[in-house]
């Protein structure tokens, strides 16, 4: 039987967040009825409530970086129990059948996952995320929280937190590597922490040192602005990985000559505008410029069993509901160090 | 003692080429003294020649796909002797210190490794080129060309065969990978022999269906004009690997567009101007857009061991000295099929 549940939505495109109630569907043989104790504001939820990327979904409940607790499971479940700490992150199925899905690589099922919210499942309904009490999701597409981290804490490792692992994993970011973090905001802060736990050197390049104390205090071992043009003279040259989180235009020629040979530069963030590159500063040097997109299901639980056994959880600022639009204000400012967790018992 | 040598040069930046002679350095050391057989003609040859790059050294003897035999080693050679048959490529020394010279990276050279022509050498004399009767260059740069390889076939693998065989190597072509080359040129053809004699299943991306017949005798299994926008639908996703030789500007988005997830787009040609990219292309697939240079001396003797092996020269049309200038415009005018090589006994 469908349930109507307490959320927060975007009515319509650019109007504020509201209290209201969303349906969730029956509990089904597979899935689990999780009660939301805290969900993350993430950037791209402001960029979709707001219609930034088109064909929005309205009324949008957002939230794809969710933690709490199991409370009811279908007959067939057997990865879960009620009780059992979970998150849910940025999808909430797949096709299962693709090359991918098959991999492990749902982020990039060739039919295209369903997303948490935002998008129609299977049957055609709209999705709706974690700024809410309750969710109803798939076994399979649920993680485990282990036990060494806070449920609030956690709740940002759900997108923040594997966009930047994956990277760092198949890049190979580990002992005797360099490894350069851009931006230092609610993904960058994952990344240096990440980073630094594999045993990479991390440098975080951020427009200023505004924040460089608490980039090492993270686990950096350098910081540099880069808006002083003597950083890209000091670093020519130096770094195997360099993990970009920004989404403004930066001069990617300039940061390519930051990369040794066999070097990459990843894009987690990215301008939504075509950028300027000339490809002669990727020919001298066999340089790679690539992209990532989250992580896989078991990906995700590899991410959140590593920030466990390292204490790695989130740098949060909890907030009620009814802070929410005000804390959009704030991630649009970058007034925020490093992500916003809403205690979803105030919804 | 200095002995002088002729040569064809271009007096001036393009001025036309013309018969006259050169200063070939005393038979050092460890230096071998080659009477060169046969010179590939690059499409480079003609940039600089042009002085397209700027800077260019006049007079400048271009050549940069060098077969000859050895005919005088120094005392200290212990890599060649008298009567083989050797080649030497793009570069004829480097630092031989850094870290990519000691892992034999020696094109990535951080002090930049001394150009075959239109280079100054340790010494600050002027390099010139195979468009020549001898030339001295040091033991360790080199190369054997084994027995199974004609000297006139042989030559452009110096550059051609080398610049393709690197990319399809480190990206691993091979049995189970779809290759895509674009462009069927003087690399592209070397590409597509390459590729498939690792084994890969090879697709030539062409303008036109003009050279279909050709691609396919050379060892493509598909082959689609990139002219009609029904190949982008055909192929979307399908492409492991796509190495481009091209230097016109392509819709890298559309091409991107081919590739699998975790694909990578080599660029060994490129634009002279920056090329505009949507990052999301990128990061969708995790994606990699890479570049690629020449390669070291031992992958460069590995390819010229692999070509011997699998029996693949360059599709050459031999010409006289008195035809360089010629055969320039006929290059520009992509009208070779598909490398010309000088027979240097005619200068």
């Amino acid at each position: 039987m469908t349930t109507n549940v307490s959320a927060y939505a975007a009515p319509a495109a650019n109007a504020p967040l509201e209290r209201t109630t969303v349906p969730r569907r029956p509990v089904g043989e597979h899935d689990v009825l999780i009660e939301i104790k805290y969900a993350g504001i993430c950037h791209s939820d402001i960029h979709q409530a707001r219609d930034g990327w088109g064909e929005g979904i309205f009324p949008m409940v957002p939230g794809h970086e969710i933690a709490g607790i199991v409370t009811e499971v279908g007959p067939g479940v057997t990865r879960h129990k009620a009780g059992d700490r979970v998150g849910v992150g940025c999808f909430v199925d797949s096709c299962r059948e693709c090359e991918y899905c098959q991999q492990g690589l749902e982020q990039y099922c060739v039919k295209g996952g369903t997303g948490t919210y935002n998008a129609l499942d299977k049957n055609g309904e709209p999705t709706y995320g974690g700024y809410s009490t309750h969710v109803v999701v798939d076994e399979n597409y649920t993680l485990r929280i282990p036990d060494g981290l806070s449920l609030d804490e956690a709740a940002p490792l759900l997108c923040a937190g594997i966009t930047l692992y994956s990277p760092l994993a198949h890049w190979n970011a580990g002992p005797g590597k360099k490894v350069a973090i851009v931006g230092l905001g609610g993904l960058g802060h994952m990344g240096v922490k990440i980073a630094h736990a594999l045993g990479a050197e991390v440098t975080v390049l951020s427009q200023s040192l505004k924040k460089r104390e608490d980039g090492l205090k993270l686990g950096a071992d350098h910081y540099y602005a880069t808006s002083d043009p003597e950083t890209f003279t000091a670093l020519a040259g130096s770094f195997d990985l360099i993990v970009s989180t920004v989404s403004a235009p930066i001069d990617f020629g300039a940061y390519l000559s930051l990369l040794k040979t066999d070097g990459a530069l990843v894009n987690v963030g990215a301008p939504e505008e075509p950028i300027a590159l000339n490809l002669f500063s990727l020919i001298g040097g066999r340089k790679t410029l690539a992209g990532s997109m989250i992580g896989g299901i078991a990906e995700t639980q590899e991410m959140l069993d590593f920030c466990a056994a390292h204490g790695l959880g989130a740098e949060i600022e909890v907030i009620r509901a009814d802070q929410i639009n005000e804390a959009y204000e704030r991630v649009l400012a970058s007034d925020v160090r490093y992500r916003f967790v809403i205690d979803t018992s105030t919804i």
